[in-house]
């Protein structure tokens, strides 16, 4: 248990954001700690994952998943240590995976934990390659852009906690992956140390011809986070009987739409455009973090982290994330 | 044989539009009729079918097939006559249906054409609704939306040779099926002879108004044939895991693409969007063919035409098609 004198600290959503987020649209405040009942659990938690989707939550505009409203605990993916269990799945000192949100304690029933594994790789691991990120790198490439040996499949975004992980495991399938990322250091990460067969830097001037130049034969699979301008060009990059994982749309989250004046190449190439959210299927999760487990002990998977330190610097670190700021995935470390 | 003093005709395309087609972009031709080799007939076509994607064969854009240059007879798919054969697989008399374009008499070598069976349908049904519109119809309905019993189904340009195929055949899997055609007199063919549950006129002031009344539980499957705005605003109806089969963006030809602002609907809703062209799977025509057949003679496909008497008025039937003038499937008769 926790020091008596100890209290919990919250980061509420203050007010919605209008266009970009800024560390006002937050606030901080201390709260006791809760008492877990009968069949729960109370975890301190240790990092906090910070995640685009987590935009779409605090916004007006209809999304896929509940909202927060002004007032509430902002919601997150969390790694933390059972510190009391009123549950005998649990003990104390377990390291448990949830979604406890932005906040130091919470008391969470038994079956919304998920004890995890640390002996082989790190805790925080769990909230990015070997958890939501990861999953979803490789739900979107597996079960939608369906690459075969060969083919040419293109990832934006590809420094970050997704983007990488999809480029990753391209390459173990065997195909040409070309990334698109903000930054000559992302782009250079992504080559060297991912093993990507490009990047192209989209704040480059000569970026769409850069693009064309490393796409000769165009895109069979295309991993889309991004949206917006970048999307509208890389449709027109596609080859017939293409496929397109539609994960994100992070650049259109702090303006009006982009409007897209390529859709006919859908119709041109036959494209299948897809659009999925990961947690659409939970009963995949558990094989898929087995076999991402899997391959990063055995040293097939590289990533990368941003840490922001201490719980108080989560809006800034989300703010700075949306901006593309990060390199590689997101975390908070909880003091 | 033709008697010697005749001459054939054909179109030809005489200079790409710029926008709008005009009859002024076709030129018509004399020359003398072709004399079939071993292995070819010579057939007299008795009908030319006019279709929307001919616009795309005209254009300089990027299409999914090889264009029609200048100088060149228009192509088109045609139901004729065998008057002269040099195959022992056609005897003269036999009804055929080829693609042998916008004129009155081609050689063609017997691989090229197929023998129809005109006991119980008319010849030109081969041309629609047991045609290339029809067998469209059908793929794009069974192989993308994959509509199930209760599903709601939306197809626009609904009175039209694809649209009102597809609607019936929602009808008969047992879906509600919304359509939208232009002006009154084909939405009440739509709902009164086709059977569709609803028919939204998009020319109507308050066109997204009712189209979203007639859609209170929004739409499972979508037929698209005209894209543009329409397209646009039925993205924001779109369910849950709903899916679209993009067969035609006709909206777009004549103009500069639309630009869509609410691509984000496929994310927020996991649409699966896939375009598609039906002369990819030849291999399944005849049995889509057989199936569509059974449906005709069993008085279960109830379908218009709209008919242009004599090749000169190809030109300005086909602008006139374009334009949504025809209602129901567009025919040229040959004299």
């Amino acid at each position: 248990m926790p020091e008596t004198s100890e209290r919990n600290v919250q980061i509420l959503l203050d007010s919605r954001p209008t266009g970009w987020v800024t560390p006002e649209n937050f606030r901080l405040v201390e709260s006791a700690i809760p008492v877990p009942a009968e069949g729960q659990v109370l975890v301190r938690n240790r990092w906090l994952s910070l995640d685009p989707y987590m935009r779409g939550r605090i916004s007006d505009a209809k999304s896929y998943a509940q909202g927060v409203a002004p007032g509430e605990v902002m919601v997150g993916g969390t790694v933390g240590e059972v510190v009391a269990s009123h549950s005998d799945r649990f003990a104390v000192g377990d390291i448990v995976l949830a979604a406890t949100g932005w906040q130091k304690f919470a008391v969470i029933s038994a079956a919304q934990a998920l004890r995890i594994d640390t002996r082989e790789v790190p805790p925080q691991a769990y909230l990015g390659v070997l958890g939501m990120p990861g999953i979803t790198a490789w739900t979107g490439l597996m079960d939608i852009c369906q690459p075969k040996k060969g083919e040419t499949l293109v990832v934006d975004a590809a420094s970050g906690a997704v983007g990488s992980v999809v480029g990753q495991l391209g390459k173990h399938l065997g195909c040409r992956v070309v990334g698109i990322a903000g930054g000559s250091r992302k782009c250079n990460y992504v080559v060297d140390t991912l093993g990507f067969d490009a990047c192209i830097d989209h704040r480059a001037p000569d970026f769409a011809d850069q693009l064309a130049q490393a796409l000769p034969d165009g895109i069979d699979c295309l991993f889309e986070n991004v949206g917006g301008e970048i999307f509208e060009l890389l449709l027109t990059l596609m080859r017939p009987f293409s496929r397109i994982a539609l994960c994100g749309m992070i650049s259109d989250f702090n303006r009006e739409p982009h409007a897209c004046r390529t859709l006919r190449a859908v119709l041109v190439n036959r494209i299948r455009l897809q659009g999925f959210i990961v947690s659409d299927k939970m009963e995949t999760w558990p094989s898929i973090r087995r076999n991402l487990h899997g391959l990063l002990i055995a040293g097939k998977l590289r990533y990368q982290e941003t840490i922001a330190d201490g719980l108080a610097s989560a809006p800034a670190a989300f703010v700075g994330m949306l901006r593309g700021e990060n390199f590689g995935k997101q975390l908070v470390r909880i003091g």
